[in-house]
């Protein structure tokens, strides 16, 4: 008999068209925002001509243009995950297409590149706030992961993650790169640890931020360098998981899993799967090989365990629209680790084709580890209420069938 | 019957005491030098107690003190490779633990940070100068890597290229990292590839440069900040592989070695070499993966062939004191891009043990693929003078008797 699946998407993404959050902004900060919001738009136009081929992007809108709106309406959002039979959702804020993402560069990534402190926060609490309302439709269902610009301030950032907890968000995403501020092995970002550590916070870096300018130059994305330049965009996406992993490198290297034993970190939309065995041995290897390091110094003694048994304790892989092959691997990686996600609303996401992407997927897949990858894995790394979701799948998740 | 090996070294590094360069350095730096060089040598003690354990590092160097002139005297060089059983070399510089590097910031890594062009510059010729006359005692032993400051300056480089040759180095070694300056997918620098494929040079690039204000703190090497940023030897030893490879995978992306296929490329010291076969899957991933990459664009077509297979066509691999372990996946890597390096003078290079080393490593080692990791490949890849090294070998080269 056929049953239906509790299935989590680790990686959806929520926000208003960036005009729209004045509301959720101080006032104090509405007339530098009308200021700032067009020269942001022009840059993401400029941003996005260089990311994606008009003509390919036109045409995947063009269908589903009204359905985008579930970026940030929810009744639209409801629909959306019953077509793809998702009972719960991690949040990242930015839709992308239809430029929804929080003013002042307080989107995906959290840059501090060219970021003013100040309005960086003002943005990321404008989102947060939103945020709260969203996922207060139905706090099982929807995990808002909260925008936190840790590097600026970590007081702040303490006080926002209680903020966070007090409204409902248990769920917060760092800044992936640190550029000129200090990197994540620093102990000053310990009362950060552990107060994500003490409410039970997850921690998240999503795919995306990369050195942009060393690829596409220096003047990204106003000037157009790419004749300049070639092959940039291959360079990017040969990268770009590298700098994804760079911060648990850090973390794990700088011993806050052995001080925060109970903190969780997930690494979202990391590309092809194949390149974590190998990056977690190379960190073995340098934890191991006692030969070569001894004339470096004592940089182990503080960890307890190899750094592979911290990322396998500690941290959850967000593997977006995951193929086949990756998942062919998943013994190799940690079958319990791995976190499937739909990547909606982006254009190289699983929507609006979701459930053929299940069939192509996972026919013929252990019905045990497709269960887990598809959503049980999410249950049990982010505490999820498995009794209120199974009621949810119960109507509109995808049968087992699928595995057949 | 036994037989004689001809060994090459892949590894070595030669340089004066940092003050004996001032003959070599143009009369009008000889002021500034005279203030550069006692600040240059207190940055490298305070950097090498942050990357060399002294105790370790002492009881190494008291028994070899007098013979570490090697690094910089040709009679105690010939001895030093007569030891070691090696024919011919190519020599990087920097000593490193008798502070014999070239002034003005221009050994080893060539780093751009607080770099002043003019200087670096004079500093690089300088040791070129010295590089050249070492070499001339027999050129087809010795081959001096140049030192080209290519950051600042594209049509300096093309005449230093022009320079070197002219005074028998084939050999140059361009910056691993290029920091704020232009990445090497840059069309700008189609000059200098050019010359160097037209000449016959082969460019190089070290294993060591890292952004070290990262792990260690931004006043590094100035300031101690080991106590707030544990595992920061950790993090950096996990990454400096990764900015090794870094040049590579820009110039493969930008086709270079499309546009220049006879350029030759090698990186040295990379540590481990399991990580190259995962680094080139991902980038023939990205290169072959249609339909992820299809609404980027295209940034394939320029190039003809998969990134490995500019790999295997233009690149070596200068694999210093490689264990025996990394040697039992040769066949994934393609056995004849390895060649083997003793990293002489440097602590943990294999001299004064190479002879225990070369039995260690390669007992009941298939001889034909250990004749070329230990010599051949190299003979090939620098197009060496086969019949007079084997005329040194047939005096001191080590037996195959090492493979029984």
């Amino acid at each position: 008999m056929s049953e239906r699946l509790i299935v989590v998407s680790t990686d959806c993404h929520a926000g208003l068209p960036i005009a729209d959050y004045k509301p959720y902004v101080e006032s104090k900060y509405h007339e530098v925002m009308d200021m700032a919001v067009p020269v942001q738009v022009e840059m993401m136009d400029k941003a996005s001509e260089s990311f994606l081929i008009k003509e390919i992007n036109d045409a995947w809108r063009e269908p589903i243009r009204s359905e985008l709106t579930g970026a940030w309406d929810y009744k639209q959002r409801e629909k959306m995950l019953a077509q793809d039979g998702i009972s719960a959702e991690i949040i990242f804020p930015d839709g992308i297409t239809e430029q929804n993402t929080p003013p002042f560069g307080a989107g995906l990534g959290l840059s501090p590149r060219q970021a003013v402190p100040e309005l960086q926060w003002a943005g990321a609490m404008a989102h947060n706030r939103w945020l709260a309302e969203l996922c207060a439709n139905d706090p099982a269902r929807h995990l808002g992961v909260a925008s936190i610009p840790l590097l600026f301030d970590v007081q702040q950032a303490v006080e926002a993650v209680r903020w966070c907890v007090d409204n409902g968000l248990r769920c917060v995403m760092i800044p992936t790169m640190w550029l000129e501020h200090d990197p994540y092995h620093h102990t000053k970002y310990d009362p950060f640890w552990e107060v994500c550590e003490d409410l039970g916070v997850v921690i998240h870096f999503h795919s995306g931020p990369a050195p942009h300018p060393e690829y596409f130059g220096p003047e990204w994305p106003t000037v157009d360098n790419s004749e300049q330049l070639p092959g940039a965009m291959g360079a990017y996406v040969s990268e770009v998981m590298w700098w994804l992993y760079r911060p648990l490198t850090f973390m794990i290297w700088g011993g806050v899993f052995e001080r925060f034993p109970r903190l969780k970190a997930m690494i979202v939309e990391g590309g092809t799967l194949f390149m974590i065995p190998p990056w977690l041995r190379l960190l073995d290897h340098n934890y191991t090989d006692v030969q070569f390091s001894a004339k470096l110094g004592d940089f182990r003694s503080h960890l307890s365990m190899a750094p592979s048994e911290y990322f396998a304790r500690n941290c959850g892989i967000g593997a977006s629209c995951v193929p086949r092959a990756d998942l062919d691997i998943r013994d190799v990686i940690g079958a319990e680790l791995i976190m499937w996600g739909s990547d909606f609303p982006h254009p190289e996401g699983t929507w609006p084709n979701t459930a053929e992407y299940y069939k192509q997927t996972f026919a013929d897949f252990p019905e045990d580890a497709g269960r887990k990858i598809l959503g049980e894995n999410a249950i049990n790394f982010y505490g999820l209420d498995r009794n209120h979701l199974a009621e949810v799948a119960a109507e509109i998740g995808p049968t087992n069938e699928l595995f057949h």
